[in-house]
């Protein structure tokens, strides 16, 4: 069960309105690595932890934090939006700088929020929850919680880079911070689990059962071989398992599939030779 | 530029049909964690390069053989699905088999289809790129590498347990091993940029510009400690510049943020109170 | 079944082109709240009425008439991109007038429909059946045709601020009066239909099968009790079935989750504390 | 920001494992008119109100609350899919209880979230912001919020006929519950603004603007006059702005479109009649 | 501008309700080659249509109709529905028959729409726009109605022998008679574009511009040559504009790119061999 | 299986970045009529052929060829990207050649891509299978095939009129002549089956089941009658199966249908009036 207090957990006020940046500050709000993909994913994946309490722990604190983050960054856009101009189009055609700022901007932010952040990314499109996972397989799952953290810190940084407000880099510096706890905290739980079960997602599968001669075996099916340089192609391989191999040519193990033709009431088009 | 033989990879041949796990084998082909998702994350990832050609070299070899995956699931499926019976409904209903058969297949895969594989789920949701990042940062994609052959192994693994087919387990062991070697290799490419540029991406953003206070503390929104026990709420960071900190009550540090009305030409309701 | 006449129901003719404008005027054709929304819900809720036949002569009156609103706006949106710059992108780029048209106005206007109106909202996604709702129950489903009427007709408001142009003020207008029609009548339609069955959806569940010891609570989950002041909060409630009643401090009311262990089979992160 | 409990607000427990019901209930956790959608709409609505405090107060309380609604069906689904069958598919084919559970079931279940709750309705369609609004004017929300407390209490009630299951009932009685109160509670929140604004949205907008001579008249384009018989059809209307009137045989009001040939460089089909 | 009337095109009335068969059903209603589909392509075309009245009025001629089978698909569904069984889901399980059913149909149809048609397909999935295209250059578009009347008549003749309902099988010999006829007819119009244009679309653009030496080459990229056995591989071009020529060994024309790094505020991995 | 070289089948390099263009491009990348579309659907339609080697080895070479053109296009969009202005948008404000650039380019292609493309048409809409069919019936989908080489080349031919780079011109010269090529090949491969089959797909279901009274009539649903003048109103029918026939005044056929009420379990609105 949840509570809310009405204070932010910091700071989201900009020096100035700027209706193209709130454009492009929806990108970490409702885009796919945006505040609502690790809120939902983490809130998701700590309901359906079983056992384990530690992790469920961890991940409903951080899902709770998430929350946080997209009011921060709601209030920051809707204070972002406060300047969007909206004379009329042909007022604004003779102005320079109005012109400017509408056509930057969302026309959604107009017209259908009314000067609110949607949940939605940069281009206006609608937050799904194809983004997220949560596969009851902690590691997998962590290793996600990381690359979210990576991609979503990639972003802010790129964001923070566009902006000259002092207000919007303010917020935008505890972003990155936060990023990075959780990038490390991911990191932690990871190395805790891959010392306990080795690399290998699922580690519950037995390996005898898995074709283990290609289990080490990079292929080179795109010419040129460069790759052949990396640490993945010798050496003994990360999982301990076995040697890393390079197959400079790899060649096809089994024949050209041939279909059976389908049964008349498919109306598929009948094979001439067969 | 690619070039395509008709030999399979390795063999995609059933026992014998089965259109019940031709449905749920579609996870794995047109999923959020299938085939296509990582020969198209892979490929595009690879094109966006800009200079690292060994990483270069390396996702466009894993993306062209990613192709061959899916070309041998599609064959499997179009196998799977040489027994779905369609006699009348009326028919069916007489017989709790082929009813049984019925009731869980993909009623597209006779429909829209007409016994081959679909680029969707298991579910019937179509693939989309909402599934994939290529983001120019290598460490933050091969982070999302590695999670796709995480949670692709598992999706595998768990197909593995859910047939006696033993041509569709050849084939699944197949799959298994060449995810082993995936996860061994983007782990090997993460621990070589980890190595390089340390553990938070991106590692050129300069530090001291976040909020370097936060950047290693755990805040405990989530009543309950059991996430202090772990390695993340105490020691060194795993970045090296920090010591974690668990914050057992924190607390808001902005105030209630009050939003200015906005002006009359947007019609929202106005503001009784300010 | 259907009959067409090549007339419109009103005008929809611009004084003048303007492609920007047509960008946004598309978000009340094919938007969320637009017209082919309204269209569709309509036809769909009124073939699948059971009996009723007033409120599915009501509903299909209707839903034909939306069908030439989206007509009037098509026409109106392949009128406005009758000026729509097709000069190269060098050549714009040194003519602010041009430039500023093409950085508003939706590059599909010129690559996909060819000065055609489309299928989508003022971003460019497309329509989707996500949008709307036909429940076989009238209330609640009147009740999401007033909210469509009062989403559609605020937008429409909005975008008549937006625009001198006294063709397209002209038609919106007539859009205006007509949203203002379609209120009045869900209006009256809801009354009658709460006047016979009593304000809750669906009317027809028995109460005494709901926890009714909370059927009237509001529960102060955000601290401030500003809430506390709203009729929601004190006397008798809507329905007069009960009186309002505000809990400050809500507590939960069932222990902990504990889930048992998945098993092995699933290849989930096997769990250590239980 | 917000805090978190580890405690239910209410009980989600049920008596048996069903992994059918789990992926019914799905509907009402992850489809368009479950827990998400009014959990994130109340939400956004909150951050984006300008003034009116007592209505922000209200939206966040019950946006928090939704999210311990969201947590108690994901319990809920979690536990109810822990009787799922992973035999192989061969060895179910022979059992028909197991072969009628799995095909009823969601296998992305097993296969996706391994017995975890997913943001999915019934379908396995996944959660969109597509569902939701936030406009900035509140009458034109809380009308949509009475409708989503309209459609997911009709849910809950089917649902709540589909099971013998107590501890599944019970939870869904909490919830119908609260859905009463909510409708009670938009429901007062609605009265109060049409008191003070009159019924059509937005209030705001000169009506004298609008085409007024067709602001309350029913055009009866689909052949039939039942829907003369409605309070809609006669008599004062509702906004109290004018009378009602039934136009029997609407007619177009302007002529056929005639649209200009598109230039060159667009290639479409060149005219040949004009 | 439309005109309803309440009788349907043709009749849709099963011999008995099976709402199994309603799910299927709905392929054709809301699916990717559905009615929905081409009725809002047809009608989007014809009203995007500059000059060409001819081809404007067979259009909407055929829109209109369409709009027709929407409505008998909707009425027919609503009827398969009128057999679903609402027992709860526990004395299901002990029914074989219901068990069948309830595993065999959407479960939307219960939950959501209360036994409706749904603008949805076979697997649940809502209509989206983008199925559909109007180009306005007619070739292309009619070419992509000859397709969707194709595909729309192939689906309907699998349904066609998946029932023994007599009723059923009334309606869709209707709908294959007029899929018959749009086939047709747009077969027709292509014709006479055909001559008229020659083959190639957009036929406007000056086939000099294009590199010609590529125009009528058929690249054997897939090893195998029974490609070259076709008629597309020798003899005069269909376009009469040139000879087929077949490469049995294609090679690539330009070098291995190379990309620029990216500037620093990017943030991208730097490049090591650059 | 595949084989990819790291050369380019043609020249993909601009003469100078141009980040705008670069949005526009990717229509014909990642759009409903790109690279990534023919791709998928040819590749799908060819393992999927059953028997008809000659076909399916003409889809393979296609589809693989068409992983070349992705290839291409991305690799120029990566290039025009080049001169993506990343300053503070505070700066670019003051200087008009940049904000417009800012303006029109798409924001993602900095935020998310760092510079490279995306699987995303030219409003960023990323790229869905709901835009391919593989049916199991050749001369259905190679219409499609033809239409997609149609509605391709069309976008192709608008793009190549809005720039003046010559490398980009050269590239988008080639990729005309590649579409010209694949609309003759579909063309032919169409001939071929309808001169065996006759025109009317599915070819093989008995044309005495269907109504044959409405095979060849145009039914003029929309007043007007300018499309009696088509070659589709008279004369012998194009499948040579009858003569086309022209109705002017279409009538219903069956009476207005009339639904059963719901059970009571559904909670529908009673009927009133049966």
């Amino acid at each position: 069960m949840f509570y809310h207090v009405k204070e932010l957990q910091y700071h989201a006020k900009p020096e100035r309105p700027d209706p193209v940046f709130a454009r492009m500050l929806q990108e970490v709000l409702g885009g796919q690595w945006g505040e609502i993909s690790v809120a939902m994913q983490y809130l998701f994946q700590g309901w359906n932890v079983r056992g384990n309490e530690k992790y469920r722990d961890l991940l409903l604190d951080t899902g709770t934090e998430e929350l946080a983050h997209i009011e921060m960054l709601a209030t920051m856009i809707a204070r972002l939006l406060e300047g969007a101009p909206v004379p009329t189009l042909e007022a604004a055609a003779k102005d320079p700088v109005i012109n400017a700022i509408l056509g930057g901007m969302n026309p959604q932010h107009i017209i259908v929020s009314g000067l609110g952040a949607m949940p939605a990314d940069s281009n206006g499109n609608r937050w799904t929850a194809d983004y997220i996972i949560a596969s009851g397989n902690l590691l997998a799952d962590f290793r996600m919680n990381l690359t979210a953290e990576s991609q979503g810190r990639l972003q802010v940084a790129r964001l923070y880079e566009m902006t000259d407000d002092r207000g919007v880099k303010d917020m935008l510096a505890w972003l990155l911070a936060r990023d990075t706890m959780h990038q490390n905290q991911w990191y932690a739980a990871i190395k805790e689990l891959e010392e306990k079960e080795n690399i290998v997602v699922p580690s519950t599968f037995p390996r005898q059962l898995e074709h283990r001669e290609v289990s080490h075996v990079l292929f080179n099916t795109s010419a040129g071989n460069q790759s052949a340089q990396g640490r993945w192609a010798h050496g003994p391989s990360m999982d301990c398992e076995g040697v890393f191999k390079y197959v400079e040519k790899p060649v096809p193990l089994a024949p050209k599939p041939k279909l059976h033709p389908a049964p008349p009431n498919i109306h598929n088009t009948p094979p001439e030779d067969c």
